[in-house]
């Protein structure tokens, strides 16, 4: 890495790890919780809550804010941080994921993808250089390599095929980062859920030179084995001394045996759109706010949280808020699955230091399993 | 009034007044604006924020809490204020106004009205007595009479039959609220736009010892003039020593002219309604976020703002939250409408103590008229 982007390991607990991935802007504290800003928002969160909340760091996502506002426009406003109001680290994805799964009438070449906007239908070109442009226009602090992202299940043929495309987008995509002072850029493995082209995956992008390696293409609709076991069958073949990044994953479960394996940093939308559909996770479990059970249940979601919303308003409000649609609802469940997210990310981080992951683990899965009694 | 309820005028400008209206659950400085939480929530706003910016008192809305979730169930969870998470003032509307503009097949009597929900079609029934007795369920520190409030234009005949009912209906309310210790209910002023009818119901209202006298029934679609004319056609009729509260008003112009006419409460959803709909009040004027000419615009709404909202994002970002439909949006629109709202009542409130209303209102209009030069 460039002297300006560090990243030292503080102590280790079997293959998990926790460290300082620092940056000019801010140090991103390892395992991270990397809540999603797709379109220059963390949805129904004001800034400084998130930061608040313990997140060092916030994923922008390429794809939406190409199309709108637009690359140059946020560029010519003084960049994403600004623009947004996070003075913090910024990892951009590279466009790749979301092209795939929402624009339109698209077409795959060597050379990149031309699609439509699924916005109002203009056409769009992405190549992995222009990807690390916009990336670039962003002023994104980490940057993704432009990569092609496959569903699964899918064919070995297919998983190949789009893996072995990834790997040379990947030397297109470092070649147009080109050393940019004080920022990082990531590779991602891809190969689908075939060891042999995971593994190949992982030693070509290893050699490459990146400052960061990204596992891409899980929690795609994979059972969890699937998952744990291509993180397992990857790690060995990932440089030790370089941050370890799962793409969109997971639940809090995910997280910890994805932790327990040697990931250091996560994103992904399922606390952030769980609070906007009435679910709130707490350390009793996931609990559904919406269920009539509620309705004149006086407690708190959780009295011992650290985020207000767990502890200031009754479950029965809540019930009531998601019933009503009030725009509130989505704005205290969403900070209360953040917090969740970031205090069981926090805690796991105080665990490697205390060499007592798996017993931490164990206890919040317990409480899971456990539940709450009726009130 | 009870000595737990107080009213004391600090200062005279004109007809214009600013003192204090006491509860046992806080003082609401006045002039005041009172922000609307229909369902239990101002909508896009935490409690804390609606706080700090001066708020003393926020709305809820009688209709609304008992159809959902329902009187008894709010004071069998400790009453609407630790519901919404709220210690301060509540005032409550009797219902009247809405039942009549949302509910479904309602039939209207001497003794009250009956009518189907707008949510789930099921059957109630609102009377004085049972308006006043939601109210207490609800513990709201301001309760109003249960009125019949007729649309503009209507017949001097329907206004008549209407503003008697109410007063009929007015000391039906007065006698079932029967002096609760630290609470205030207050008398609606009917009658139109029709002068004989409105000092009609001021002179028989002001006789039946209500706490406080409201003016209902206007800003129901009738131009400003006709609402200042009815505004000064009353207010000599009203008791000079209880707070005058104009319900439903208005713009902050309309809240000027009418502060200069002797009112001392308002409330209104247009700060809140407008911020979920792109539109921010500004010194400078209305500001609709969602034109086309704030796309580049790096400037905030207001460099000078006490509103973080309005100092710290450009108009560019909120243009394209706006364009996004993004919930924070609403959240940063709500947040400035309801910033300025509140500062326009301290300035008003200052501006009477230093018997410079006038001066002061000539000040903040010509700022809306001047607007602003382009970027």
């Amino acid at each position: 890495m460039t002297d300006d982007v560090t990243f030292t390991i503080h102590a280790h607990d079997g293959a998990a790890r926790t460290g300082v991935l620092s940056f000019p802007r801010g140090d991103i504290r390892t395992p991270a919780f990397m809540p999603v800003g797709t379109a220059a928002t963390v949805k129904a969160m004001y800034t400084d809550q998130v930061r608040a909340l313990g997140a060092d760091v916030v994923l922008g996502n390429t794809y939406h804010l190409m199309l709108r506002p637009g690359a140059e426009r946020i560029a010519a406003l003084g960049g994403l941080h600004k623009f947004m109001n996070w003075p913090h680290p910024i990892l951009t994805d590279s466009g790749g994921f979301q092209v795939m799964s929402l624009s339109k009438l698209r077409k795959l070449t060597e050379n990149g993808v031309t699609f439509q906007s699924h916005v109002d239908g203009a056409r769009f070109e992405l190549t992995p250089e222009r990807s690390m442009e916009i990336q670039a226009l962003l002023g994104s602090d980490i940057q993704m390599q432009f990569d092609e992202c496959v569903k699964l299940p899918c064919s070995d043929a297919e998983a190949e095929r789009a893996m072995r495309l990834s790997l040379r987008w990947a030397e297109r995509s470092r070649k147009a980062f080109f050393g940019k002072k004080g920022h990082a850029v990531f590779g991602i493995v891809q190969g689908g859920a075939v060891p042999s082209l995971r593994i190949e995956s992982a030693k070509a992008l290893s050699d490459m030179d990146f400052h960061g390696l990204a596992i891409g293409g899980l929690a795609v609709g994979e059972p969890q084995e699937v998952m744990l076991d291509m993180i397992e069958t990857v790690m060995p073949h990932l440089p030790a001394h370089k941050p370890h990044y799962l793409m969109g994953v997971g639940t809090p479960d995910d997280l910890l045996k994805s932790i327990m394996r040697g990931v250091d940093m996560f994103d992904c939308v399922m606390p952030t759109r769980a609070g906007r559909h009435g679910l709130a996770y707490t350390r009793f479990g996931r609990i559904n706010l919406r269920n009539a059970r509620h309705t004149d249940d006086g407690r708190p979601l959780d009295e011992l949280s650290t985020c207000p919303a767990a502890r200031d308003y009754s479950r029965a409000y809540l019930h009531h808020l998601v019933k009503s649609n009030e725009i509130l609802a989505m704005m205290l469940l969403t900070w209360v699955n953040l917090a969740y997210y970031q205090d069981v990310m926090a805690g796991a981080r105080q665990a490697i230091v205390e060499h007592r992951l798996a017993d931490y683990v164990s206890e919040v899965q317990a409480g899971w399993a456990r539940g709450e009694t009726a009130p």
